[in-house]
């Protein structure tokens, strides 16, 4: 079974397999003082600038919500776009780790704009209003777009006059750094980006994402919160030497080469069949496509997908590290002989 | 490097390595809801009875704490050992997923009885204090003793009679079963146990626990939960597969027979060397050995161990999946040489 | 210093006054068990029906968050009005005490319909979302309005359909009672509210609310959410005083009625001004008029009262027990100068 | 009905209840800016010095809980006795609140120790266990003891040392100060205590508890918790008259000296009845006196009192604002009689 269903559909690539069997011999302490996990460490630190502080934990949810947890308390609340994870796809888990407010943004093509933040930052020092402290930002967003450089330091820098802190949700970062052309640094570091939540599992990984602090004051007491918050790994090797292997050589930029190139290739391939139409650009791994309905049943049967929209059948259609030349061949030839049946029948 | 410091120091058995393996191919459907996880759901309903609902989660901690979360509010209270990990090894995780109070009863080896039970249920119906709603059992405990089935069948009937829960935290209750020689569903589905964590972890997976609900009443909205407290694996076919190869043709009992063999091999070693005092019964993977202290730098040189009691140098030493004769003997020869140094000294 | 803030600005009505200053004698059992909290509690059943259960609480954000925590579970959400007091002044009390998240639907003079709610409650079943399980109405709503019974019942009906309990803010219900010319049960109990925050301090109290349960299943542990809450009074006798003296006679609707009459003498008033435009109904103790943003300091000056939008200088005033005929005369006449300097001008 | 159930038995001093019908005039802001919170607060700051930042709130719960939610992360421990309010007496309002452990030293009297503190103080930085972080003590104790100025300096220098705020749960502060003959900065401002639970309620109160930040890096965002903890009060001038009657001219010292004086004359007539024991010193308004069980019905008929231990019978009587010579002469004289008819019957 094959499709475009998500990149967490996807198995563990074989790289990160092998770095799995390969720190599987002997003993080693548990709960991330092992040397794996200190070898992994080093490669963040390389990879993001010495100031970079790496906590692991086993997903995605935990990355975002134990994020909220380090930079707030519950009379805060949290800045974030209408389409983001954390918003609308974690059954509460930031207002439940954080016991803090979710404050939504209208958001187009998934993004946020200064414009919008500057309006949502009201009542500011009065005591009965939630007030804001963090600015959470996805990259690339939910809708599989991505900010520009400048659309994220014209965002960051406004927040810290603000007094917020910025936390990225970078599940699918090394994807928005290829699209890009820049290093993960560039997109965090560099941009004085608080927190990140930088995800392993829809890259390739088994489970496994890490909480990046690149601003050195917050995460003092990160190490009792995240075991508090049942997300300490005990056997933090295997999650330590997935992330080496990713980071190594610039195996991540790889792989989302590889996912991005398909996604686009999908993208030019849906683009020219009669009937489809994609009304958002292809800036990471995603295809966002209006596609008849009558053709959604039998094109899931060979290769699904999720229907975003049940009201204009807009589809996503996600690639991934697995993701085969051939796959996205036959799914364009069946979308193809779908657009020629219907056109027949008209 | 190898050692007695802990069963989550030893790396993934062959066994469910090979599992991993052989379900990484093609995709699956992500949250549960893919064949390997639904073949996993059939094992534990044929070990368990089908009355067994089955999640799994990443690690023990969760396993509990969301345990408690299911069974109690906030305004409840949890009966357990003075000696639980829950109460002592979990960084308040109890108290921060369920809101709620903690009694830690009095024990003896680890285990509590139904006479400090008793006492311990005090004013019901008193709006002023939190109302025990949990009765928490590690089966076996944190000092390597089991409960007998007459032990638990007393203390859990009394605790369905005062409208008490029962939930046992069975991070290794394999031993446990394997050391009475009782099947898992006699030592806790056929005692009518509420609510089970089932440990993965230390019997040599990668990662992975299960929460049992075993009284059906109680699982309803459970997977909201578990979203929520940010333990739903994406890719779960990876902590399934370890499940089912863990349990298909009781290769769990296989498991634990291997660690508790080397356990009663190592307590019998041990018993020998003059100046070693053992206190209490060895009845799962653990040894509790009272060591000179200054033999202690030098043991730990070779095979690592902790130090349970720093005031009387009781150390624990704990087997494991991948324990091997050598290891046992040579760490006892050690100790004889060491016992024979010390006496030439007086 | 007097004018049209809020409610709360007013002090005690000496009906409630005297109350407290009657059972201000002897020694009274605490915690709720003396004979001023038996005698309430019976008067708040004449009033509401036998099967209300009552809980006295110290203010309006405690009604209510504590309500959400009876109600339910950190995993589900509370459907309100973007403009409800829950939402959007109670610096995030109900995501606090009950954990869960808030879905705002947008209104229409504070109101919300079936039409909106009906397209509100998404993804039911869908483990990643929070599961709607409360709809909370506010009555009269922040703006003034009231809802007919006939509103209240079809979106009552539809919620219970939906396996959602209702509850209604009713901080100032007498006000929405008296405006309809229907009892207190019939606003309530007989549409088969679940769960009732009924307000004092805004209706001539020194403090003191009331919770509610109508649905008689749902009060089963609430003695001890509300201590755990910090909400238990202990000299209860002194808030149940007060509400036996506000229920006793129809108090409340006398006082309801000055308020409203007050309220409505001053919408007449203000409706005759040329340059203040109103435009929304009257129809409780509050009166949204546009006034040219030059007269607001001026009138300010004598009579405060809140700028509601700064936008539109839409401006809040409000009435209360204590609203005295020369009050609107006065403040209607400087609003008439304030008009006929303007026009001078031009 | 009159007794020795509890302080809070009592109504409304005179003086109290005068200051709130002085203030029950017009109209006043709410929510903590009026003209009689600024003066409350400046009384406060007379007698605690300038560094006090005051915060009223309803209870004594809601004085501890909210306390412990402004010190400390869930992450966090609380040191206090096993006789505290807050670990014995709030149905887990503090984990509610802070969501955090407590952890129950032994006690002698109602009083820690240094000693027993020291040992408490365990596994500091191990990420498994939460941290201690604040030291909370009750002055006067729960068994009506006080710790001297030196046994609390001796605490809280070591616990500053170690890192730990020191929170003071004085809900019946004034008696202490009382009976140690110092004002009520020296028993905190000037021993370095960080925040107080100062309060009204037992004194002589309708309602109304202080929370005090002496530390003033603490107090910063506050008013948002208080806010959110649903314990800011509307009408807060009622409050605030009540602590301003309270502290002006010392009277709080008048109060205690009564509650105190009428303790002393209670245990000198009780110490002189054949048949009592008392077996704690009397240090404030509360005498625990041993009373033979066939006693207590007849006694408790005239004057309420509650049984403190239900196996040896030791009772405790409180004293109050308004207890009489009447009260204590009165029940003196019945434990005689029934002391002679039990010889009798010997």
């Amino acid at each position: 079974m094959r499709g475009f269903g998500s990149d967490n559909h996807s198995g563990i690539h074989p790289t990160m397999l092998q770095a799995l069997i390969n720190c599987n011999q002997d003993h080693a302490p548990s709960y991330g003082t092992d040397v794996w996990t200190h070898e992994a460490e080093k490669l963040f630190r390389q990879e993001f600038g010495e100031i970079a502080q790496v906590f692991f934990v086993f997903n995605g949810t935990a990355a975002n919500a134990l994020s909220m947890r380090a930079l707030l308390s519950p009379h805060h609340a949290i800045l974030c776009s209408d389409y983001s994870h954390l918003s609308g796809d974690e059954c509460g888990a930031p207002e439940f780790f954080a016991g803090c407010k979710l404050i939504q943004l209208s958001s187009q093509d998934g993004k946020i704009n200064l414009s919008t933040l500057k309006e949502s930052l009201i009542r500011r020092g009065d005591q009965h209003f939630s007030q804001a402290r963090v600015l959470s930002l996805t990259q690339p967003t939910e809708l599989g777009t991505c900010y520009s450089l400048e659309e994220l330091r014209e965002m960051i820098d406004w927040a810290h006059a603000q007094g917020l802190y910025v936390h990225i949700d970078g599940a699918r970062l090394g994807n928005a750094a290829y699209f890009l052309g820049v290093s993960l640094a560039e997109l965090t570091t560099k941009l004085q980006v608080d927190v990140l939540s930088f995800g392993g599992t829809k890259n390739g990984f088994m489970a496994g994402e890490a909480i990046l602090f690149l601003n050195p004051k917050l995460a003092g007491e990160f190490q009792y919160i995240r075991k508090q918050c049942a997300q300490l790994p005990s056997k933090s090797r295997f999650i330590a030497a997935q992330f080496s292997a990713y980071l190594k050589d610039q195996k991540w930029r790889e792989i989302a080469a590889h996912s991005c190139q398909m996604a686009e290739k999908l993208y030019q391939g849906l683009r020219t069949v009669p009937g489809i139409q994609i009304l958002r650009p292809r800036q990471s791994n995603a295809v966002f496509a209006q596609i008849p309905q009558p053709w959604v049943k039998t094109l899931r049967q060979d290769y699904f997908f999720y229907v975003w929209d049940e009201k204009t059948f807009e589809c996503r259609l996600m690639t991934s590290w697995d993701t085969r030349n051939e796959d996205i061949e036959s799914f364009v030839h069946l979308a193809h002989s779908l657009s020629q049946k219907s056109e027949l029948k008209i």
